[in-house]
């Protein structure tokens, strides 16, 4: 009982701390450490600097976040929020104020910046198509419908990234398309389409370097490949197996694209509906591994040196963290965190890992090289880190 | 005549704007966006913005910046500057000030920081070895000297690089090895020592990921690989003819190794005196290619993005530039930018490069898409330029 009593008193002083971030100051810094951490339920985001493993404080409504994403201006100085609501926000970090927001859809999914961070694309289910503004004010550059044949409403769109030549690529869900949206004249994009890319692309990727896009299929099996150096070549299929033979999952459950990890020639990717993390080669494309792990992978994030790869899983895995060192292909490290580690945010140069662990209102930063844990954050139920290095990154 | 007189006027007109840029504002702003370029003679910097292409203002009294490299503090507000009359000066870009600055040996050869951002190292001519300075204050933390066997006096060191696990990694001229200081304990740094991995190794380069370190030699062919991820494997020779059957350069018009372009699978890299880039495979290390270019190429440059590799030459071919586009291996655009087209840096997402046309008193401003000129800035007798997103990466 008297336990029972210490514990309610602990978490509620944890939630009165995680509550508590001070009003943002507007002091002379750099901005090349900063990040946001979205707090999910409350609609907030935190300002946090990873110099000093601290938050700095904490900017109000930004409406629904669930599933919420960011990047960020070429100054490093705003961050757009892309949140669930349809809502696009722009946030200046060094004084913690929104300049400028609007509802550009009925459900956006997510957004990209351009290589030369003049546009921020949005992609939405509801109504469907990408829509494009200015990175300065928000200002609607270009509207993209994603009609397909056979249909007057058009689709969804998923997978939306930025690729160089001030290009956005994204799918579409119900037009079985892949689409290069060029904007080097954004009031007149050019469009090039590839058709008949597989069933229902949920999710996307690119690589590093900006030249392939991937796309996740839920409607069969492998995954889409388009080669950006060779866009002549058209779609083709790899990993055909990907996915064969495993029960349907709700499309939220499809692992995040997003998430795969290029390390050095190898790619890591969550397996569909097992316990498992596959490798494969960048180069053939072909599956040399498959590794055993503690759930159903959601993200496998390569530190950026690409000698580990971080691992967070499913419920009701979702408490656990594994280490992948790349050479030997062994899981060094299994770490329970907590309930609810949701997202995984390396430092730029890699020495340092911030993890959200919503259900415990806490952010856990560890050291990448000793694998132990140096200091842990309030936050009400955070869920995605982005660090303003973003900004400098093809695909992020 | 007439002729003559105007070009002199046009000449002294260049000369003073050159010469004009405006004290630095201490503003509010992002610094993503930001960079220095190194104005050799008159020991200034000049503090620029490649969003908008413009140089912000100058920073004087950094003493002699002939071969001067900077890098960037972790919050990419702060330069350090290495010159070659061995002054570290530590410059704030946000105020335009130099808040630091030491004397630090006689003829200091360059430079990294540590990838936690709290060590600034240096590496030495005279009087050899390496110092590792506070990036805070730039007090003296380490003094690693560089003696050797069959040597009093201790060696010149060149090639330092920083690696992941707040390692520096640097070679021994004289000594003919390559050490791995790791400064994990910072007061006590454990040194791993190769020896004899090649006579007079005269500079370096890191991969991308902090995997390879690979050293030039200047008293025998071939270059000398270290596998971080493998130290225990030891030094091994990789492309053996590499200088073969060349005429002796002096060791200033050796080509940089920091120039050293990889573009997905391919590493690009000067010929030793011949008009030639030498293309070879990142995991066999075999040469696949030779490309004949202008002349004695210095820098091999990948765009970040990996898709094309830009070229300058040492004199008297120092005002072309060649474009190579990489999948074809084809040069797709030679240009004639003016006399002395000393570096080059893109911006972090490569959608430009700027060039520094010392001769000429400018900076050059090229889309790397279409290949055009876009802007011209003055600047005096310019050299280095060095752009913050520096600050979140390996061995930059």
């Amino acid at each position: 009982m008297k336990k029972n009593v210490s514990a309610v008193l602990l978490a509620l002083i944890l939630v009165c701390l995680a509550s508590w971030a001070k009003a943002c100051d507007a002091e002379l810094r750099g901005t090349g450490d900063l990040g946001v951490v979205v707090e999910r339920e409350r609609g907030t985001l935190l300002i946090v600097e990873h110099s000093t493993d601290q938050v700095l404080c904490r900017v109000e409504g930004l409406g629904d976040l669930s599933h919420a994403s960011a990047v960020f201006s070429r100054d490093a100085r705003y961050a757009y929020v892309f949140g669930r609501d349809g809502g696009l926000t722009k946030v200046d970090i060094l004084t913690g104020k929104v300049t400028h927001r609007v509802i550009q859809g009925g459900n956006s999914i997510g957004g990209a910046i351009s290589q030369d961070g003049s546009l921020i694309a949005v992609s939405n289910y509801e109504p469907g198509g990408v829509k494009v503004f200015s990175s300065t004010d928000l200002s609607l550059v270009a509207d993209i419908p994603a009609a397909f044949e056979g249909s007057e409403k058009g689709s969804k769109t998923v997978g939306l990234v930025d690729a160089p030549g001030n290009r956005f690529v994204f799918s579409l869900f119900e037009g079985a398309s892949t689409w290069i949206a060029d904007l080097s004249k954004p009031q007149k994009p050019q469009i090039t389409k590839f058709t008949g890319v597989g069933k229902e692309p949920y999710d996307a990727l690119i690589s590093g370097d900006g030249r392939y896009y991937i796309a996740g299929l839920f409607g069969e099996d492998g995954l889409a490949l388009l080669d950006l150096w060779h866009p002549d070549k058209g779609v083709r299929r790899i990993l055909p197996h990907y996915g064969k033979g495993q029960e349907k999952l709700p499309v939220y459950k499809m692992p995040h694209l997003e998430g795969w990890a290029v390390a050095g020639d190898l790619i890591f990717f969550p397996a569909i509906g097992l316990h498992q993390v596959l490798v494969a080669n960048k180069e053939s494309w072909e599956q040399v591994a498959r590794l055993e792990l503690k759930g159903q992978p959601v993200f496998a994030m390569a530190r950026p040196d690409g000698r580990q790869v971080w691992v967070n899983f499913a419920f009701p895995d979702n408490n656990w963290i594994q280490v992948i060192d790349v050479p030997s292909l062994q899981v060094i490290k299994t770490m329970d965190v907590g309930k609810g580690a949701l997202h995984m945010e390396f430092t730029p140069r890699g020495e340092k890992v911030w993890i959200s662990i919503r259900d415990k209102n806490q952010i856990k930063i560890f050291d990448t090289q000793s694998l132990e844990l140096i200091k842990t954050l309030p936050a009400q139920r955070p869920s995605g880190i982005f660090f303003t290095n973003r900004s400098g990154k093809i695909g992020l």
